[in-house]
């Protein structure tokens, strides 16, 4: 009977990864299991930095940006032999088995963990939505809704000068944050690394809007496709449309993470300790038509997560 | 060969619906279609305050809590006569179907419309969650954000006075708001009117709490099971536990809509011009595991909404 | 020369009061002192509930609501028998001066403590803005902008459905919030303890707005003249304004400062430091035409802070 | 006895200019006067893009960000001619006096019509604060809390992986705006153009910081000292201070008011017609010592606005 699991939280840092934690300590208290937190990721499981949780410690922190268990990269981790230390900490700490909590690239070392018999449960935890086999990732509504705080204030000034604004926005390889951003933002335009696109038509289209009296536009433009600078300089060689580039950076990483975010980052820590309970590893979990699924962290390195192109359809739709 | 529909609200203002109206016009108007904005719900109709809509009408509007389109309550549209009166309307401004925004209720109207020849389309607009064959309505995910929001304050004066917290939130006959906002806000305990409760029970897992170390506390309570006071006076019967009641009011109805939100009142209104453009009428349009869905109306009308009682549990399961 | 220092919170918590410690802290540490943090405010001085702080104990805490350090009511330190026993706690300690951040209510205690010997300086700090000597108080600001968001929230409904909102704020006995909130939420009329009002002559300036095609309106009022269902009842014997009362409690008190209270509360902490390596007690801080000022804390005791009334004319020219 | 007022806004839209364009036309029709607004400064002023303002067209504007009137630049306005052909259209439309909201660049425009004999008073609207004369300008307060935010937000991420984050923040040639939000983000550094600084001794302090066990930082920089990205460089040269650069552009302009700005907005908007009902042009209003001010036009032209350099070393004795 398993009695004491750890939990970490590794890649970039998401909003909900601390509802997760929460989640994850509480749920494993509640069946009396111990709980150990273990601190910069992989790094800090090879290092031992690694304390015991109790109620308190996940006290006030659902609401809360980030991660309280920190987050640093660990390419070793990678090799053999960073497994092996890991795994004299786990023993030491008594440690048999963990929650991971991240983007894809941690569940690689989670599997690793499983095969050497330490059962390991991932959760998806990037703003990216960039994992395969789960419709959103925890940290990605947040983000989303981010970016459409400050997509409604650049209109304020977009309307007030009749400018066109480009709007760079984060998401690695994925244009899932451009998409859903886009459609709530009303954006004229959105560019992502998963559909083509035409500079010259996106031009047309939106001279076409300004003869509509449309004066002013949003364009969402995936960090994936290219820089919005170079995006500006393409566009404004087909006419002048009071461009205007800005980059949202790093604080779309950040603040307290929306209620979607908080639920289903606690259901999905919840389940995770219940998947362990029932003696299973190397499972991802995620949320796939409003329900909570786990794949075999194997079949995830193969696929690709796909981005809900039927909103590209719908913004094109809609602006013109 | 359809060529002008007409838009309404009824019910309850609830954020999103701008989005919807924006969605189903912009999309109409895509469509070749023109489109008449109605006023003031269906006393507005018969009333004839009725007005052409273009791009501009829509124009920065998807941010926009409330309503552009007003609502108002209308119980004579429930008799033929008034029905009568709005047909003569639609026909005197040579409109051929509606697109309907709002509660369960204003679907009773709407299907009445399509029984006399002039299709209408139902989207769920109300920030109760309380409409069945849909897992989300327009407005519920930004009502439970505000609720959120408050329940984190709250925490703030909670924590530093170490007092309990019962907050009493809208939601009418459903627990959908208490649910997920008591989730997300880390409640201690989530009363809805579908789950039973013992507040005996209560005051037992709160006394156990404060022994555990947790001095405060947050009970969010959904109005359809009684006031906060008077949940608060039973409570305080079981021990001191330095209640204080507090009513979010119809601060939770307004407010710019999240990017969930807008994006679902946006998938839906374009959907609602497209089953409009099939020659439909008298379904209600839904999400249901993340796919856009329509149902007959009168199925609707014996089914009730069930809320996801898994979070009533897990609640339980995190709170302790 | 003095070397150790204490910091409390008291009465009412207020968000700023953590921004304000931080303060305090920093500033002592910064000048070589030892600082020791008081929970619970005089009840957990005379417990001695006393811990000794450092950089850490302060670190991410500039944007948080609440008080670190808890607040608790104490009445037992009016008297001397109290004041002796918290003094056997700073001898033991060895913490020769004071900083303590409350409403007025906590000044009293404060003096005691200077008249004892023991250097005490307050800071204001209260939603309510009623400390005489002071321009405003730490929290005041936040408090405001978070009335200001519930009113443009219940905007939107109101506008929706054409309704008139009593919203009721909290303030005690002073009308500042109302007024501040009133004018940049802009309200209709505003009602405060400190200026007279006649039911009949708002009613008529209702009708006549509503004449001039304002559908909607908001009406501040401040608890400290009745409470919202009273003034609904009152006025709706006038005509029908189609009136909705709200009450917003508890949730006006917390939440992340904004930048002008965390500012004013940083400026304060340090001062008081100053002071007292001045040897200075028995201070009242304050900011009057933006400059830091201290007052002794007797002449606090008679005086009454005013409100600003010229905001009140200011409402009532351009709502109408 | 002047009958008829006109507004308009120049230069960059700022929050709160809505809200003072509110105040003028309220209380120039309270005063019975006629108010026109005058959409795209002096560019539409000399275009006659004038239009009739009621109660309606100021409805429900208090609480957006931007301009309703629209801003753009004009150059020509500098010239006679320019001037000529905007005293024509003033004539044409019958306006005696206008209200300029914008920089101290719009100020000259208005200074030449009031020497034309149109009396014109200026109000203060830009975020940058940095026009002389007044302690505040509208937009300012707003824009330091939109930075604050986005430092919190940062901060979650700073903390998660301990990074030291350089923000750029938008003020011209002044640092008021990287000062307030500085120190209320409780950076750790703030470099403004008005007060030199040592990329040597930050590197120190930092390193003495990380020493001390603060392992994350923010350093807020002023746009006007130079980029975040060349900051960044030069300072990583003395250590690994696992820096990351952003730069919060344009967002920072926009968004709905604080209550602080919707306030100060309408205290001078109401202010500014009373001057012109005195017959009184060419003044600039201001604020002093929480005070109402005016100042001729030609005062501020050689007069520099001066930064509160004491919030500089408040910074520097809170972080260590």
């Amino acid at each position: 009977m398993m009695k004491r699991i750890g939990i970490l939280t590794s890649g970039g840092d998401a909003p909900g990864m601390n509802a997760a934690i929460r989640a994850v300590a509480r749920k494993a208290l509640h069946e009396g299991l111990e709980v150990y937190g273990i601190n910069y990721g992989f790094a800090g499981l090879v290092a031992g930095d690694i304390f015991k949780m109790d109620l308190h410690t996940v006290g006030d922190k659902i609401q809360r940006g980030g991660t309280m268990l920190y987050s640093a990269r660990y390419p070793e981790f990678a090799k053999e032999e960073g497994q092996l230390r890991g795994i004299e900490q786990l023993n030491k700490f008594g440690i048999e088995a963990l929650v991971v909590i991240g983007g894809d690239g941690s569940y690689h070392g989670a599997l690793r963990l499983t095969e050497h018999g330490y059962n390991a449960i991932g959760l998806p935890g990037t703003i990216d939505n960039d994992i395969p086999y789960t419709d959103f990732t925890i940290g990605f509504d947040t983000s989303v809704n981010t970016v459409v705080e400050a997509i409604d204030r650049l209109r304020d000034t977009a309307a007030s000068h009749e400018r066109t604004f480009v709007v760079e926005v984060m998401g690695r390889g994925a244009g899932d944050i451009a998409l859903w951003a886009g459609v709530a933002g009303g954006a004229q335009d959105i560019i992502i690394p998963e559909h083509e696109f035409n500079v010259k038509a996106i031009a047309d289209r939106l001279r076409r809007s300004r003869e509509l009296g449309q004066k002013h536009a949003i364009i969402v433009l995936a960090e994936g496709v290219m820089h919005a600078d170079e995006f500006a300089k393409e566009l404004s060689a087909y006419g002048d449309f009071q461009l205007r580039a800005t980059v949202l950076g790093h604080v779309v990483r950040g603040g307290s993470p929306t209620a979607r975010d908080r639920v289903m980052a606690s259901q999905m820590g919840a389940y995770a300790v219940e998947l362990l309970l029932q003696g299973k590893g190397g499972l991802a979990v995620g949320i796939q038509n409003n329900k909570l699924v786990s794949h075999p962290m194997l079949d995830l390195f193969d696929a690709k997560h796909q981005a809900e192109l039927s909103l590209y359809d719908l913004a094109q739709d809609l602006s013109f």
